[in-house]
């Protein structure tokens, strides 16, 4: 399916841990690509025309095909580019993957969203609970090193933004959501995570998703 | 991977199109199983036991593996059982497919949620235009009699919300979202489908699905 001459493009930003997690499957699977990145509030022609519906990052191009949603291209070039599976092959424990990915989406990352800029302290508190309740379902999942086993997987690639982004977003907006007390186990996987050599070369800095949240909770 | 002496069991309730999704593969498949009907406001202990983090329908058990969201038990059950598949063998069909369904999920089930229970005029409106934005994409996504070609696939399985329920919906509400003037080939499949022998018999009647929204929206 894939072949040597061919075009892979990721159109992202530094700041997205969406795009995140498609720069680290490429890198994982060893696909070379060109990254574009794109302006916050001023997203290209090309973005918005390959993802019309959302106008988000990341849009991933193969050639002739576009392809927005990141847990969508994530299963897309796992099954384009074979080697280095990022999914179990046993239909059930790919099932359980994709379920733990899709609560990350639901409830963790929305959940952030709305805990971060509601100014209703009830709403924040219930936010944070729910944020909770996926954290202790991942805490509870973790088995091995990685959540695919010894080796990183899709599970793991979701989860990028706890490891990374809530950290960095709970110091700047000064509420505690993950840390080593509340979740020990995954706050390991988050330090073996962050560290995997893979991993910690397409993270942004962390000076720069500083600065990037400070601006945005001032905005709002 | 699956062989004959199997316990298959559906959790679900009439009146749920997410459940109706897992009825209409598994009769696509040949697969037989058990349905266990629920009471909406009152779900089984072993309904919640398998579906913690939602409470919902509808869940799915296969042997001693449990299963909720109906997208990711609709892959499951291809996965499992390769007959009659609902999704292409291509990537990049499957990825188009899966992006489909996430949007009628995202924008349409949700939307018309907002539409229906917002008090605020604007909200209400504003829900309609993103509704009409996915039914517009699906209008011009129509190539062939179904979104699967000939055969139904997972788009047209995923879109049952819209050839079923959202007609009845419309007219309980006294809204118009969906006709043959607006979306004519949208219109004409969702006839095609709704009258597919097999998707005929594993929908609620019409009776029923009317009295269900009247008294639910007389309760908001």
């Amino acid at each position: 399916m894939a072949s040597n001459k061919e075009e892979v493009r990721l159109f992202g930003m530094v700041q997205s841990p969406f795009a995140s997690r498609v720069e680290i499957t490429l890198k994982l699977k060893g696909v070379e690509y060109k990254y574009e990145e794109e302006k916050w509030g001023n997203f290209s022609d090309t973005l918005i025309k390959y993802n019309p519906v959302y106008k988000k990052v990341p849009v991933f191009v193969h050639n002739d095909k576009h392809l927005s949603e990141s847990l969508v291209i994530l299963e897309y070039i796992d099954e384009t580019w074979k080697q280095n599976p990022i999914l179990p092959s046993d239909p059930y424990k790919r099932a359980l993957a994709r379920l733990s990915s899709n609560f990350i989406d639901d409830k963790c990352f929305n959940g952030v969203s709305k805990a971060v800029f509601t100014l209703d302290e009830k709403e924040q508190e219930k936010s944070i609970e729910e944020i909770e309740v996926v954290l202790q379902f991942l805490e509870n999942e973790l088995k091995d090193k990685f959540f695919g086993g010894e080796k990183i997987g899709l599970v793991d690639i979701s989860a990028v933004f706890i490891a990374y982004w809530i950290p960095i977003i709970q110091e700047v907006k000064g509420i505690k959501l993950f840390n080593f007390e509340k979740f020990p186990k995954l706050y390991n996987w988050s330090q073996d995570f962050n560290n995997h050599p893979i991993v910690k070369e397409k993270l942004p800095t962390r000076e720069n998703l500083l600065a990037f949240y400070k601006v945005m909770f001032l905005q709002k």
